[in-house]
């Protein structure tokens, strides 16, 4: 674990540091000491660690609950390098999206493909966090939306420390097995008329979550997390994770 | 409007009074005085103006949040007289589904019916009371799932009192074309596995509600309002009546 950054702004402390080849970024409260919850957040297609909302989410959950929040790049994404194979890929989407494909089945194929990388990936950069004092084995909680979501359903499902889960803006076409495995209480974000997951796509994700806690949140609007919902999601992992 | 009985209990005052030959229930904070919001409650099935249910959350409202509640009772429940034409749609019914019906559209159909006589009853019962010194003419909540929901849209869909709405553990089938003119905002209950009300129903309704401000809480289980739900809704109604 290579650590290189450290600031603090407003009682709340920002590592930066890397982790088997891995950016990411850590935040605490100011001082804080020992065990603790620890909530692993992924952010969105396009967007990196440091992304203005990662940022709020980050500090709402540090300051306001006391809990550790890390946040990696995803590959190709922020402090990483382009992946050749990832570029390919999202070129001949776009080329069968241009030809008349449906971009949500598309999507959720290409993330499934991500998710190999990233499932041993973050399950690495928990190990590495938890080992610090300030962090320690607490549980577990994820935050992952749109590419969050098709990154977070494998991981979710494969970590037993995960204790619970935000996820939605995201459907069943490649994961839908993988979602059954799920048994960590979930709430799930569903946009009513989202532009990129046909709303069946993720009803059905929701049908096939197989925690016996699940709660599903739908809205009207298009693919984007509502600001009531991100409260509310907050409150659903602070009555969780203690 | 004829006062029947009053009482105070742990801070809450209730006052049973009837309006039009309409049997209901009003509790408000012991000492209240000056307008304050009111939320009409509606009780299930077979249950009347005070059902445990009723009695906990109109508590609860008047004393968390200083609010006004009047449950009145449903034609033919509590303390009204049985009515002749429902109990023979009912029998019918019962013979229906015994012979192979849909049960669903059955209740959607029968609650419409009902809902012609409660929604000008229930506009009385908020103007008897609103003239209430210690209640006046702050703004109105709805809550009501299941028979309430089957009664509630209509009602919301009439009365430009309404500011916010729970409804929920209903379906589209009688009643689309009236959720379609509701403009309040709307928190939406649907139970995943509703042995009453087929899921398709339940979203079918939500989707048809007119609301620009409207949520969908969807969680695994049968016919029946899971208690974070009904703290949930309460907050919701908080957040739209102040």
């Amino acid at each position: 674990m290579l650590f290189l950054a450290e600031t603090s702004t407003d009682g709340v402390r920002e590592q930066l540091f890397s982790t088997h080849d891995i950016p990411a970024v850590l935040w605490s409260p100011d001082g804080a000491r020992g065990a603790r919850p620890l909530v692993l957040l992924s952010h969105g297609g396009g967007r990196h660690k440091k992304d203005p909302e990662m940022v709020e989410l980050g500090r709402r959950l540090a300051l306001d609950h006391g809990y550790a929040v890390v946040v990696p790049d995803v590959p190709a994404h922020g402090d990483r390098p382009p992946v050749e194979e990832y570029q390919r890929l999202a070129d001949r989407n776009q080329s069968r999206v241009a030809a008349g494909e449906d971009l949500g089945p598309l999507i959720a194929a290409f993330q499934a493909l991500v998710a190999r990388q990233t499932v041993p990936e973050w399950r690495a950069v928990l190990d590495a966090v938890q080992q610090l004092p300030h962090v320690g084995a607490g549980p577990v909680g994820y935050w992952g939306v749109s590419l969050g979501c098709g990154l977070g359903v494998p991981f979710v499902a494969a970590e037993p420390r995960v204790r619970a889960a935000v996820l939605g803006l995201g459907g069943a076409s490649a994961n839908a097995d993988l979602a059954a495995r799920i048994t960590a209480p979930v709430q799930f974000v569903l946009q009513w008329d989202d532009e990129r997951v046909p709303r069946a796509h993720g009803l059905a994700l929701y049908d096939a979550i197989g925690s016996a806690e699940k709660t599903l949140h739908a809205n009207p609007g298009g693919h984007e997390m509502p600001p009531a919902e991100v409260d509310s999601a907050v409150r659903f992992l602070a009555r969780h994770l203690g």
